[in-house]
């Protein structure tokens, strides 16, 4: 997911002046409130090195009175520490009410820089996950806000910011030869990276990704993530005061949004010729149809999650997906409202329902994610339910992968002019019109809010176990053979 | 900790007769209620073998309308089933909404049987109790009501009852070589039932042990549970209709309460000579003097935490305890009431900041324990937080545990005679007078809500990693060679 995240946004300077001036002042007026409501705070960055931190954590004090707050720089334990379990040396740092305490890394080093050094087992890493969750828990239950940054830079943006730092014979000693060692290293920390975010990522803690390559953007995220996050804590400790029952008082809409996005990086214009496309797509079929016996004999089943925009060809992309498979070995399934059996039971019995068995192929047009987009704009479900259906969703997905299941899921891109082309095409086409509704219509007026939502949905449910795949879909040939390409790899991996 | 269960309760013949009815009329009435409010119900049972699984599970639905429920009986996995994740086949039984499923046993078979067969590796095994606590708390959270119940039995009395299946002809075929082995391996699996307690019992979805020794308490204690649990589900979901942010509406105290007791089987006539005393202490003192290089050697930090009535003998025991210490090596740490700076932050806070470095032995005079005593009983925390306290206690000594620390709880315990006894004692002697004030008598008038409260305590935080001990204290000799004792053996099983 950190791939496909839109790295190159930016504010204008004007712009940038402007708003940064207001969020200093926003932030500095909260930082009093939040102090005299008496609520603790803790602050942590984490990110890959050269994103800024250091930086960043100055830009986010200047407007703030220095008495309220703590800055801990969080390198390698020392001997004391190491004499204790990890989250020691944080417990002991906790901050007390009205303080704030701001990590420059944290407790996050024991899943990131310790397991990727190899000095975590894979039992200790899975209880270091268990007890940083619980460890937030304890203390956001108690009243403490957490705010978790990760900074986030490319692999070219991050040897670039290594190269100038080595031009000059002043920053030189700030690169070492580790550091170069993680940038080659890259793409093995984008998955644990992944991993971390995934396990971690909770309602009373949760991320936020920061687009790290533009300074001045990355300084005024931050500022309107802290200052919309003391704003609603300052508004929640408030209403309990006043009305101790309403546990329910939700923020405002945050003013300032500044969204993570996927979609708008995609480069919609790749293709493919007829003629390549008919040479892959053979080949990719035959392929594919081979590894459904081996999938078979070895008993790993495979789920693939098909979503996309109205005509933005799922159908056709599963059509050249089954092709030559054999049928006994797959099965599509296609996901319409929910009846009313289904409307009785909890919104994922359907689909477990649908669960393959071991060495099956299940195949589904539209999914559970469902969820968060149609019912989520709709109204069909409240915002608390579809808030949490992350969480749920990404847990489901971690059942089966602990299962073995080999899980792919496609988004079918495409932008909302070839959208109309071919809701047109389609109404023209006798054969084709059965595929247009009013309905399809409808949808395209709320594309702005789908636009909104499936950004979030696939930075918050794409893990390494059941990773999003963004099919660039304005040529059907291309899309179809990367969706195909895509499965006969990963079944490749797996069965090697 | 189910060891120390007093599984001696019973009802008289009369009393039991008119109680069965009464909750018979209510648990009937409040079926029909939850189905008309569309509550799906959970009902599990899990337990040791011959503990009546089958006789309960018939006697709770007796009162009810067969339309309205279905008693699933769980088996081994079919190939089917055993081809998907584990909980595949429990979710596509979970109840549709105003259904009520039954299960005798369930999908703790994973955590229990699977465990014990060796069929499931310690990551597998790390995966289903999280798996697990995720299914049940999306149910929960999506409105499911689910009730657990595990029947407990002794050893001798599971012994008892396969003797007499055996005895008839007609019952023989129902005793297997394989509940014969269960009975062998009784202390093993009682490692393995605390451990599934401890990991899956939730505010969402919380056991409760049913004493089930005699059939008609059994019953009625179930027939009670289901009752309250139904109550307060209903109030709730009404409640949520009328005024959508009564979020906190808690349910009545429930008015039939069959409270699990370790107290009440306690032998407190347990003795020693002096004599005999002189020389056991000698011998352990030397023995855990050697023992505490070897610690330090090999790195193995140790907590040692003490709570127990006033005047129970802590301090006489930790005396005793650390005689032959090198101080260096330990620290007996008193625990008073918090100062503001405690205060100011989260109560574990400050017991964190006290935990021992590798090597060393922390001794808690009174502990983190407070929370779910003094602080429930005198109203220094809410009722909700002292419920999620022993939640977030277990938490916290597990990662201890997982950081290796050794950690045993001992609860000093005398009755309420001895205590006035040594109360009066204190007074006379003007050399104690120091260790008496009124506060200790204004406690003591609280006596029966302390006894709830440790009873409470010991059920829900005894752990294997972390065991409660209780030390009869009526006689100083006897209970500080007992607490001696167990660390002495615990420590030479973990130096093994």
């Amino acid at each position: 997911m950190l791939e496909c995240i839109d790295l190159s946004k930016k504010l204008k300077k004007k712009e940038a002046k402007e708003l940064l001036d207001r969020l200093d002042a926003k932030v500095a007026r909260l930082q009093r409130e939040a102090k005299a409501c008496g609520i603790p705070v803790m602050i942590i960055f984490e990110g890959w090195g050269a994103s800024g931190k250091g930086t960043l954590i100055n830009r986010l004090i200047q407007p703030m009175d220095p008495r309220g707050f703590k800055v801990y720089t969080i390198q390698k334990e020392n001997e004391e520490e190491a004499m204790r379990p990890f989250l020691w040396r944080f417990w002991t740092k906790t901050p007390a009410k009205g303080r704030m305490h701001l990590f420059d890394r944290s407790w996050y080093n024991r899943v990131l820089k310790d397991r990727m050094d190899g000095r975590v087992s894979k039992e200790q890493l899975m209880n270091a996950y268990n007890e940083i969750v619980s460890f937030e828990e304890q203390l956001s239950v108690d009243g403490t806000l957490i705010i978790k940054f990760f900074l986030h830079i490319s692999k070219k943006e991050q040897k670039k910011r290594f190269e100038k730092l080595e031009a000059s014979e002043e920053t030189r000693w700030r690169v070492t030869a580790e550091d170069w060692k993680h940038n080659k290293q890259y793409d093995e920390y984008v998955g644990v990276y992944e991993d971390m975010m995934e396990k971690t990522d909770t309602d009373f803690a949760p991320w936020t990704i920061i687009e790290a390559t533009d300074r001045e953007y990355a300084s005024a995220k931050i500022l309107a993530t802290v200052s919309d996050m003391l704003e609603a804590k300052i508004k929640e400790v408030n209403t309990a005061k006043a009305i101790p029952a309403a546990e329910e008082a939700k923020p405002d809409e945050p003013e300032t949004t500044f969204r993570t996005s996927v979609l708008d990086g995609v480069d919609l214009s790749k293709s493919l010729s007829k003629d390549v496309y008919k040479k892959k797509l053979d080949e990719l079929q035959t392929k594919l149809s081979k590894m459904h016996s081996e999938l078979y004999r070895r008993r790993i089943p495979v789920v693939l999650a098909f979503e996309g925009w109205d005509a933005g060809g799922k159908g056709g992309a599963i059509k050249r997906l089954t092709a030559r498979l054999d049928p006994r070995g797959y099965e599509v399934i296609p996901t319409a409202s929910p009846n009313d059996i289904e409307k009785a039971h909890h919104y994922l019995w359907r689909f477990w329902n649908n669960m393959p068995k071991a060495g099956h192929i299940a195949i589904f047009d539209r999914t559970w994610y469902g969820r968060v987009m149609v019912e989520r704009i709709e109204g069909f479900c409240t915002k608390a339910e579809w808030q949490r259906a992350y969480k749920e969703i990404n847990q489901m997905e971690e059942h089966l992968a602990n299962a073995g299941t080999v899980i792919i899921k496609f988004w079918m891109h495409i932008d909302k002019d070839e959208q109309e082309r071919r809701f047109k095409e389609r109404m023209e086409n006798p054969e084709k019109q059965w595929k247009i509704t009013d309905e399809d219509w409808r949808n395209r007026e709320k594309w702005p809010q789908y636009e909104e939502a499936v950004n979030e949905m696939i930075v918050r449910t794409s893990t390494p176990h059941a990773p999003w795949v963004i099919v660039e879909g304005n040529s059907k040939y291309y899309a179809r053979v990367k969706v195909l390409q895509t499965v006969v790899d990963a079944l490749e991996e797996r069965l090697k």
